[in-house]
């Protein structure tokens, strides 16, 4: 087996069931454009591989961000994203850095592709400190804004300054409707920058698995060398490229994810859990003093109420990551929550 | 970028318009399963993740082979299948071993990886010599049976004297169904088989991009080290579950291939093509003397009729591959070679 398999577990998602407030995924349902598909599927003869270029969805994405197809590479997932752009500029042994707590695919990403994983700490306030990324001689950098799981953007001073390095830097950019930077806006300043997307967050369609990386043609350009043919299925490219035609749908939800959270965040420190700023459709939140977070996340489960254990990163021991739903799933959580919780 | 890629340039597919007799493809259509679209649909909610274990798809292929699901790895395309076993058993630098001519994604799977390929010749027949495999000090060999682009399977006794060597064997079986061999029967037998089949072949869901691997389940679990959550959209998950319980129309199609390809054999072998024998969906076969392969497959294209040429391998510079169609495409071959052709 690969050395650098060795300390790796399979990454196996909880399938419990019940109210998925876990994933960060869409609690309003799917994209509306996932119900063109009976008449897509009509048009589709699967039994033709698909476009190996995706060109109609990297068209349209060109068309919603007002750059060229050729800034775009489409993949099965922002996970296939990540491995072509490990693959493409790391070499075995390398080190990629990002911050820390981050997500943490990005240590996985780097194992299975034989690079260095290293961890730099965010400042007191989860925010970038450039200079402690800027120290470690990597090959690659990622960084994640708003970062998963602390919910907050990265100040645009600290990404700039890491940016100017001139070395390849990747921006985790999943959940960046939700907040007011894009980053994609400014592939075309920066000839080093990489920006990643997904359809699994904002547009409701985690089923599909399509991700996207936008960056200057020149580097989609060494990516593709990576890159497999074929890598994203027709239906996949069909319904993505609808969803993009459906930027009200996604508009919306964004806005009910700004106006909720606030509310989410409000009910939560009434309950004396300690809540972070987000900018994202989650909220990172520390238990009430005197209560195990581990047996908390048990509770709900018990009462199919499913949030996420930040895991054991010594910053987050005693935090949980909650996605913002509905009305209902928050009236469902406050319920199982007045169950659990002491009496106040 | 990864000194391994420097060599490789982006697989790009030939994108041309016109009766796709270069990919291998089911030309009757698909599976009558994508039919059933619509109702599968009903049932997936689209804005939540994929089940990342696949568990009805593994059901469903465990009970088609009489194994278990714990025998099964499912993937976006067989691609991914090597890229996981690739990314599994070899560490950078380690050799990987392949008969010549084969499959030419290995080579990318290959360096993509930071591994070292290989190629051994086949011998005089296309057929596997197991001394010259094994005698490459490889950490992995993948054989190719029915082979592409030649056709022919290898025989049964070579392929067995290459897994008693017991490092991982891989064997592509991606035109398993067409040919009477099938290596994931034997998969409890050796500890050290590897068998990778596909839904884009004789099942006719080339558009879905569903692969998947055989193997003792201790193997699988180290393959599972590396693969991505999710990394299967729920759309490709249901459709080849829905496709495996449609194996009248697999076999159907299997019994057309073996009469159609007899067929086309002859009709070319009368316009002076030497034609090999094959056990797949496709014919290997060399343009009549005095012609020059590469304006011929030209000549063809002028008129919308694509087949593929079999590259630059020495052994094959005046070949094509063919895919085996319908009567009115061999029809359409045909009439397009006589126009072609000089006088007979």
């Amino acid at each position: 087996m690969r050395d650098s398999l060795r300390s790796l577990k399979p990454y196996r998602p909880p399938e419990a069931e019940g109210l998925a407030l876990h994933r960060n995924t869409n609690r309003w349902g799917m994209n509306p454009a996932a119900q063109e598909m009976a008449r897509l599927f009509a048009e589709i003869d699967l039994s033709g591989y698909p476009d190996s270029e995706a060109t109609a969805l990297r068209r349209a994405l060109a068309a919603r961000y007002g750059l060229q197809p050729e800034n775009f590479l489409v993949a099965n997932g922002s996970n296939e994203v990540f491995d072509l752009v490990f693959k493409t500029f790391l070499n075995p042994g390398d080190a990629v850095v990002f911050p820390s707590p981050s997500y943490g695919m990005y240590r996985h990403y780097a194992l299975v592709n034989a690079a260095r994983p290293v961890e730099v700490p965010l400042d007191a306030d989860f925010d970038l400190n450039a200079d402690a990324i800027l120290s470690v001689d990597a090959e690659l950098i990622v960084l994640c804004t708003p970062n998963n799981p602390t919910g907050n953007t990265l100040s645009v001073g600290s990404v700039e300054a890491v940016l100017r390095s001139g070395r390849p830097v990747v921006i985790d950019e999943a959940y960046g409707e939700f907040a007011g930077d894009d980053w994609i806006e400014r592939v075309g300043e920066f000839p080093n920058l990489l920006v990643t997307r997904t359809f699994s967050k904002a547009y409701g369609l985690a089923g599909l698995r399509v991700g996207y990386l936008a960056a200057r043609p020149g580097l989609i350009e060494q990516i593709e060398r990576a890159r497999l043919p074929y890598n994203l299925n027709a239906l996949s490219q069909a319904l993505a490229t609808a969803a993009l035609n459906e930027q009200a749908f996604m508009r919306d939800y964004v806005e009910l994810i700004r106006r909720e959270r606030l509310r989410w965040a409000q009910a939560l420190s009434r309950r004396r859990f300690r809540v972070w700023p987000s900018q994202a459709n989650f909220l990172l939140a520390a238990v009430p003093q005197g209560l195990d977070r581990d047996i908390l996340v048990r509770q709900l489960a018990d009462r199919r109420i499913l949030v996420r254990s930040a895991g054991p990163h010594p910053r987050l021991q005693r935090c949980v990551r909650i996605t913002v739903g509905t009305p209902a799933d928050l009236e469902a959580l406050l319920a199982a929550l007045d169950e659990v919780l002491p009496c106040r």
